[in-house]
């Protein structure tokens, strides 16, 4: 029935359903799916429209046969599992009783947030919250702290504490800066704020010399790694330093969460320790410009309580720790913003225009800036049908490197004893290796071209003339920026065919 | 004060000192430092060694000296932030307090743990705080489970919730898969236990057709990712299915942890959704011939409350995710043990010899045997301070190539106008690739060799000529298993110096 009239895929749909009937309020369902928000307000919109979902003015009821959809899917039992004492955080903030009386103070008056630098901010129990577990990992006292803008006032919250030895606030709204700069003074608290946009290079004497950082990221796919690397290029070289960072799945599919995750692992000897799944909780906007307010009837009031939520991440660096060098971020509002964004729905006056299918795009845009000078392909070949590759080599080899436009300058093919063969071939371009171990039917292939040359025409050339049944292949880009792979290692596997229609006459 | 006396780095006594402020008790100590057990024993050792840790015999104490210490390490204030209610996991029981009560109820009676198969079980609450999660998570409901192994008997517990479609065990422990048999059959549950090794291919009725594993893998750095990859071969193709498992700090060190975490995003289409730490709890061994008792007072005596804890990781499967391929399993007791191994404590007579320093080792041993052909190592120079690179290049070549053992075929040196050049060289063992872009100084090096020949070794040379300032390299698998990257994208950064000494003559 699902996949008929409605376009979440089946788990997404299960997520949806599933937070529907545990929370009944609409807010709090979009706040606990698990998914984006445009994917939330597209769902629940199908599904009303499809009598398989009721709104009743305050709550939303799944029909008769909603009810039949929620059997299918295996949604009935929705528990609610959350620890009451602790907000189902596992954190008890008695120890910081006192500090909490002091911030919820501290923060009255505060500036209201701005949707044009992406603020929100979370209740004082959150932050104290982040505060008590970054205190109980041993990263505030006697360290130095980095907040990488601070619409949540976490510095204060910090220093309050009495704890780290330094605090020092990049934000980039100077009323904020005003606010904390004028409220840490009434407090007596030390914080140093830097007044100024992440997309600048840092002051270079905030480079490497904290051992603590703290931010929420904006999360478009590129504008998330790009902020965070600011935050580990504050980082002291060495061990047992610590990153603390929210991310929702409110504004984002876990497709960009791998692409993130993994980018973060591959480029940083960092480790993650906690993944803190709606540990922190954001007030709501007061002013009504700021609320998002879809044209669909379960969203069309503002939320009575507090509904969006993050997962707080903490990773750790382990020994061989570098930070990274600094740059200048380039970008517009694409760094703020892509499809996941919140923004998508209430900005566009038809809901259903706004929604774009969340799609995984797993290679991420180059980084820092377009460095690259070359594209290298490395590809394995299994299961090779062609068992005479030797044959025709010369000529398919010559004909992939005029498919790709480059220019062949020398080739060079080693035969080995008793069937094994190397080819080498230098193109102005770069190079084509191939190295094949017929006995294993494996073939080693890599591809390297610059400039307008596609190297995965070669490779595609190469792969009808050898026919592997099995191939993997990654993408390097080679040059000024760091080394990155991309996409993901991908393992193909075909059905025997023969696809032979690329092959020049004669081979 | 710490450097001169101590073997363990600042931020491990800190870990360390920060638990026993907290504690006291020694082993609650061990079991929330977040430090592998045998480098809690050592520090404990040490500490008490130098005077500045006592024990009275029920709770370790900082001395006058040790408080010095703890200030300037900044591990005074170590507050109790664990919610009393939950556990410190967020997670409340009270929806499943039926189930609890039964599962406590069929549990009695249970197989006592064996070393030889790495066990050790759970409390009550701990597994159904698990059951608890998944179920919420959307992961047991209408789904096929599997647990790999089951000394806890989570497969009880999740078929006692009623709500899971099937629940498949396999068990290498005949005592265990008795006990659950005979309990399922009390009990009226329809649970399916496999008695056999996870060494062992899988049988293939159960490979691509779950939507949720369980396990709690061995945490040696290769038998995580072995014992981890069955449990995703058992998942259905395709996006929402989750894979859960428990790792400890107490067994391995975070080193560790950065390689699985990279290794399992490298390899799968899936994301890290939770990381819990201290979620689970484990039942102290009744056998005082299983209990760890090394030749230390504040550990002589078995903890009196359950003290070992695990972390617990949750992974979700996305759109593009393919179960992998099955495979056996070849090694022995190295894929149980290594030196973060609680093991290593107690089975030895003398507790200082037992203790191997926890340093990380980032590549992983070959995945899933020895089915390389050869070695791949992809290196960027940066910034290379030889101008002239062409005037000795090809000296240089044959040079590395005979210092690396390997034998050269044919050499093309390419120039290009102005002063780009390529460099290609076939070896009876592959080839050695160098592109340079000198308005840049940045040279892009490949060397594949295979055989014994180290390609490592031309690396070297070529970087001793070229003389980058920075560089970064990754070295492939290439072979008939799958494409690695290993080990972490590398990016070195030298301070400038003239380093020569491994060049030949002339050059």
């Amino acid at each position: 029935m699902a996949g008929e009239i409605l376009t979440l895929g089946r788990s997404e749909l299960a997520r949806l359903l599933r937070a529907i009937v545990r929370e009944g309020d609409p807010w709090q369902a979009a706040g606990t799916a698990g998914l984006p928000f445009p994917r939330v307000v597209e769902g629940v919109q199908q599904l009303l429209r499809h009598g398989l979902l009721a709104f009743d003015g305050q709550r939303l009821h799944l029909t008769d046969r909603g009810q039949a959809l929620a059997r299918e899917l295996g949604v009935q039992v929705a528990p609610e599992i959350r620890c009451a004492a602790c907000g189902g955080t596992g954190v008890d903030l008695g120890f910081f009783a006192e500090v909490t009386r002091r911030y919820a103070e501290l923060a009255q008056g505060r500036p209201e947030p701005l949707a044009a630098y992406d603020q929100g901010y979370q209740t004082i129990d959150s932050v104290m919250r982040r505060v008590a577990l970054m205190v109980a990992q041993g990263d505030v006292e006697g360290k130095d702290i980095i907040v990488l803008g601070d619409d949540d006032l976490a510095s204060l919250a910090l220093a309050l504490t009495g704890l780290p030895r330094s605090v020092v606030v990049i934000e980039i709204d100077r009323r904020l800066c005003d606010f904390i700069e004028q409220a840490a003074r009434r407090a007596g608290l030390n914080i140093t704020v830097y007044c100024r946009s992440l997309t600048e290079r840092l002051p270079t004497e905030l480079l490497g010399r904290f051992d603590t950082f703290l931010t929420d990221p904006t999360e478009t796919e590129h504008g998330l790694l790009l902020f965070l690397e600011k935050g580990f290029m504050c980082l002291r070289k060495g061990e047992g330093h610590a990153g603390y960072f929210g991310i929702t799945r409110i504004e984002s599919n876990i497709g960009k969460w791998h692409v993130w995750q993994r980018e973060l692992l591959s480029r940083h000897a960092i480790t993650f320790t906690h993944i803190l799944p709606d540990f922190s909780l954001y007030a709501n906007w007061e002013d009504p410009d700021e609320q998002p307010i879809p044209d669909l009837p379960p969203f069309a009031r503002p939320a009575r309580t507090p509904w969006y939520r993050s997962t707080f991440f903490r990773v750790e660096t382990l020994p061989e720790f570098q930070p990274p060098e600094d740059y200048v971020i380039e970008g517009g509002r694409e760094l703020y913003e892509d499809e996941d964004a919140i923004d998508q729905v209430w900005r566009s006056p038809d809901v259903d225009m706004a929604i774009t299918a969340s799609v995984m795009t797993p290679a991420p845009t180059p980084f820092p800036t377009q460095l690259t000078l070359g594209r290298h392909i490395i590809a394995e070949f299994w299961k090779c049908r062609n068992r005479e590759p030797l044959r025709g080599l010369k000529q398919v080899l010559e004909h992939a490197v005029r498919r790709a436009g480059a220019t062949l300058l020398n080739m060079k093919i080693h035969r080995f004893v008793p069937d094994g063969f190397s080819a080498l071939v230098l193109l102005a371009e770069s190079h084509i290796s191939l190295h094949a171990w017929p006995e294993y039917a494996y073939v080693a292939v890599d591809v390297f071209t610059c400039g307008e040359a596609d190297p995965e025409v070669i490779v595609e050339v190469l792969k009808d003339y050898l026919q592997p049944e099995e191939s993997a292949q990654i993408t390097l880009e080679r040059g000024l920026g760091p080394l990155m792979v991309l996409p993901a290692l991908r393992v193909e596997t075909e059905t025997p065919s023969l696809r032979s229609s690329a092959l020049p006459m004669g081979v």
